[in-house]
């Protein structure tokens, strides 16, 4: 079998797939969401792509579907176009970027252990000298396999299911088993569909990975945005649109569609169905968590922002009205406390801190920032509101980091930046923006207060050749990040004096989050040994900027690692391995969570923290 | 307090009341079946009754309903009339006596322990140093009751309710427990509420006895006709007509719907709410239990007769469409055999013959005889195919035991009767067969084989001042029990030839039945110290008419004890006592079935006990 490398622009996502294998089946494998909507046979022609290098012979439906000129650009199907040689392919479709999710696991071992397991058995015929019932017998028959026959459990509707089985497979069955109950009776051999579904259920975004329970194998990733969102952008706006009843059913029912929809969407483009699918295992910061519980959030919402219960819980798919697999059941893992959700419980069963005999620091940035410092099996979270700048809101000409954003900045001879999607830009993101004030530091053109010195005052040779991109901007100065006639809309893209303003408070409520913990604990920087950065916006950032503005410590540049989406890694352990899941619960418990609203220090190191550190 | 005694005729049904009990409280102490359609305030006129003796003045609003020709004949309305003195009351609504239901109980020691409990707390308010989530605040409070607070369960729908629970009850709530799990929450102290409903669900009849799950006391027991019945009078044909889906649900459908209306009728009767009620216990035969549980029966009506399952069962009570709490759960005692269901493990954990150091027969009649035999804590079990004789059916002029059934024949200088309800007879019931052809044996007017003499062949004096109610009828003898003239409908009532014969086979059967179990278990009649007659017909018939035509053996005449519904008192047992309930698993599984079909002998047996044995 012979390798070549693909790699996806922009944004150089490289994997390596066997030669003949389609565009579209690498774009899959790399986990680029893209629609096919087709099915991927080459009728729609909505997955062109455009092949930079190692394009080879276009067939002959390409011939048809595409004009000349698309051809002579290099433009192919990317459900058709097989690679043979090392290829570099460009993106077009919005679509095939819209959501610009990390999707990369932080890979550990862990004895795969799935809660479900099947197991084939033939049930002997009655007679009447072995009247025994259906249900004994099936017993009877799992005993053989070592089951303690005694201990064996089943409910109803499993018993109502139970004779029909037996007759249409003949007394050849497949029993569903979590741990000695019997969940499910399948006739037939059915015991090679054993799928599972790990959920990160995101404020703004839902990640599910289908896998294989019984190989473990990540079968496909499928993402969507919240559609809870056109209720409310953030967490706290969605508890309050949960305080009465109709409000609630909206959103339960608006993530329970969107679930299905995943679900629906990944076993159909690995060509299998709901009814494989047996698990489903959920991260979910604590109010997602609620929500897609059912649970009312009300409480995390007000002071003591106390959730309605943190243990990990086992429902069944159907009364959730998730669409599996009648047996299925939901695994949904402990939160820590009412902002210190799941997904950071999953982060921790992903990363393993608590193993180490090291101090760590964990890292998921977002408008609420969750911050754990592990030490000797000792560990302290919290979480910091850090506000919506790093998802580039509030910030003059912010957005979100999907296609048309700057997602990066960089200070060299010229200033230079790249665009989510390539093009031109309509916005800048977090990421771009923690480059851009980061730059300005370096290049001393604001203070330590974060105010942009006046265009006279620079002194850094450096920041001369950018002092023409200064420009007045409602009573202050902002930096001319691109000109009008570059970007999409006409209208110039900056960084104003009020977004640096808006990024102080966030770095210096992570900051503060950050020092109290240490403080707690009684560690020092030195005693850290790693600092891992879980999530998008951690995994997109530059840690040297990070670093420079103060949004994770200076002393630590040199210990940063991406651990890519920890959340979804966890949930895929836990749905992979019972023993992971029930572990977690021990994992949550033994946080201790810290509300910086009660530390009486925190307004004062807060306030330090939205300083800048000049050299 | 002031006692005095009222009997209710027919039927000669006595209890001690207090002076100045209504008539109609009596008749629900003394579980006389009548309906109040006004509410028992004497506007409807329904409930009239005839006081044979110790009637005293009549009300005003009796005066104005009663016409002076009722008031003469000692007509009072029972929900208006108090008890002052000694009472003799006379029945006179089919309604009232409609269903001749036994619900006397054979009382034994056990531990009350059930299932479900309750637990009042106070759950302590969150503080910003006391953040735990509300489950967790439960699970605090819960353990200063002694609840192993690591071990505490709790499913979805209750963490649903769990933070406006805490709320409304500010902080004041009511657990509900199955064990260590939490199954309800209520507002306030509701711990004073709990109670629990035990059915016999009978291919028939079905009776409920609403018990206090915390005094153990009954509170009312209530009946209504199976409604099954309509599509099909016995086992057999139900298990026909739940052979397609739709009939399936029907069958279902009918009996949830009568148990919901029982449930209601019971707790409007006492002033209570279904909301009141938590728990449920079940026996039924095997084919009534899956009925009930929505399990199709069908394999138990071909060779070689399995059920779908045996084993006791936990559902949650919603699952099933039980209008009760939310929280409440059904408990299914086991079954034993595809013939020889739940209600007879009800039989035995009322009786405990297991736990005697003697052989003990337990006998409970009907169209499938249910026969145990016990001994030394083996026991061994048969379903003896009866046939519907002892319910009235394929009789000549045969009825169930109900209002206008000749119900006892006795043979003095005289041969008299007495009928259900008094006045005029309408057919014969079982039992009065039984003392019919009894008493044919007795007077030697049958042969052994059972047929009647010629007239001219008699005998015995004592015969022959009955020769002349033998007539002809059909090409056969007949003998006549009532001449035209004296019956409701004008047509004579008597007991043919054909009747004879369809005795002799379900005697043939139960005696057949009786002696296989003896012979397996290698018993002889002196061993046998007591037996026991359980259900309806066990306990109206004549034990001596029983021992004379052979239905229980002669030799057993002076050990009969009967002991009532005795699967009512293992269902009331079962849901008083979490211990009896788990216990019963282990009982019904300690049964041997015998197939009698699979006896090689059985054929011989059954034709052998077919016979009379005459003097």
């Amino acid at each position: 079998m012979k390798y070549v490398n693909i790699i996806f622009q922009p944004g150089s996502i490289g994997i390596q797939v066997e030669t003949g294998t389609t565009i579209m089946k690498a774009m899959n494998q790399a986990e680029l969401r893209a629609d096919f909507p087709c099915g991927g046979v080459g009728k729609c022609g909505k997955c062109r792509v455009k092949v930079l290098a190692g394009s080879g012979e276009l067939t002959a439906s390409e011939k048809d579907r595409l004009t000349i000129q698309e051809q002579e650009e290099g433009i192919r199907l990317a459900c058709l176009a097989e690679i043979h040689e090392n290829m570099i392919v460009e993106l077009l479709s919005p679509q095939q970027l819209q959501h610009h999710i990390l999707m990369d696991a932080l890979d550990r071992p862990f004895y795969l252990n799935a809660n479900v397991i099947k197991q084939f058995v033939e049930v002997k015929e009655p007679s009447l000298s072995n009247h025994k019932s259906d249900w004994q017998r099936l017993k009877d028959a799992l005993a053989i396999y070592g089951y303690a026959e005694h201990q064996l459990q089943v409910c109803l509707p499993i018993l109502r299911q139970l004779p029909e089985t037996i007759k249409q497979g003949e007394g050849k069955l497949t029993a569903v088993l979590l741990g000695l109950e019997v969940v499910g009776v399948e006739a037939g051999d059915t015991s090679a569909n054993l799928w599972g579904m790990a959920f990160d259920i995101g404020t703004t975004t839902i990640v599910g990975y289908l896998m294989d329970l019984i190989s473990g194998k990540e079968l496909i990733a499928v993402s969507t945005l919240n559609p809870q969102a056109q209720y409310g952008g953030d967490v706290i706006s969605r508890i309050t649109f949960a305080g009465n009843r109709e409000g609630m059913e909206r959103l339960h029912r608006a993530v329970t569609v969107a679930v299905n929809g995943l679900i629906g969407e990944a076993v159909e483009r690995v060509g299998g169905k709901r009814e494989n699918l047996y698990a489903i295992s959920i991260a979910a910061n604590t109010t997602m968590h609620h929500l897609f519980l059912g649970v009312n959030p009300r409480s995390i919402g007000v002071s003591p922002y106390v959730s309605a219960f943190n243990q990990g819980l086992v429902v069944n798919a159907f009364e959730l009205g998730l669409e599996i697999n009648r047996a299925g059941q939901v695994y949904a893992l402990p939160n820590i406390a009412g902002f210190v959700g799941a997904d950071t419980t999953a982060v921790l069963l992903a990363s393993e801190p608590e193993k180490r005999d090291y101090v760590t620091l964990i890292l998921d940035i977002g408008t609420n920032g969750e911050i754990v410092l592990a030490s000797n099996k000792k560990m302290v979270a919290c979480s910091a509101a850090a506000g919506p700048a790093f998802e580039g809101a509030q910030i003059t000409n912010g957005m979100r980091g999907a296609i048309g954003a700057i997602d990066h900045i960089s200070f060299g001879e010229n200033m230079e930046f790249s665009v989510i999607g390539g093009g031109k830009p309509a916005g800048i993101c977090g990421s771009a923006l923690l480059d851009g004030v980061a730059g300005f530091v370096e290049l001393g053109m604001i203070n330590k207060r974060g105010k942009f010195l006046e265009p006279d005052e620079l002194t850094k040779t450096h920041s001369l050749r950018f002092k023409e991109r200064l420009i007045e901007y409602d009573g202050a100065w902002a930096f001319l990040i691109a000109d009008a006639v570059e970007t999409v809309h006409g209208r110039p893209i900056m960084i104003t004096q009020n977004d640096i303003r808006e990024l102080q408070l966030a770095k210096g409520a992570i900051m503060a989050g950050v020092k109290i913990l240490m403080e707690t604990s009684g560690s020092q920087f030195d005693d850290v040994k790693e600092v891992l950065l879980a999530g998008a916006f951690g995994n997109y950032l530059n840690p040297h900027s990070a670093c420079v503005i103060g949004l994770i410590p200076k002393e630590l540049e040199g210990k940063i690692r991406m651990i890519g989406n920890a959340a979804g890694t966890g949930a895929k352990i836990a749905l992979l391995s019972a023993d992971e899941f029930s572990r977690a619960d021990n994992l949550a418990d033994s946080v201790s969570f810290i509300e910086l609203g009660s530390y009486s220090k925190f307004n004062r190191i807060f306030a330090e923290n939205t300083y800048f550190q000049l050299d």
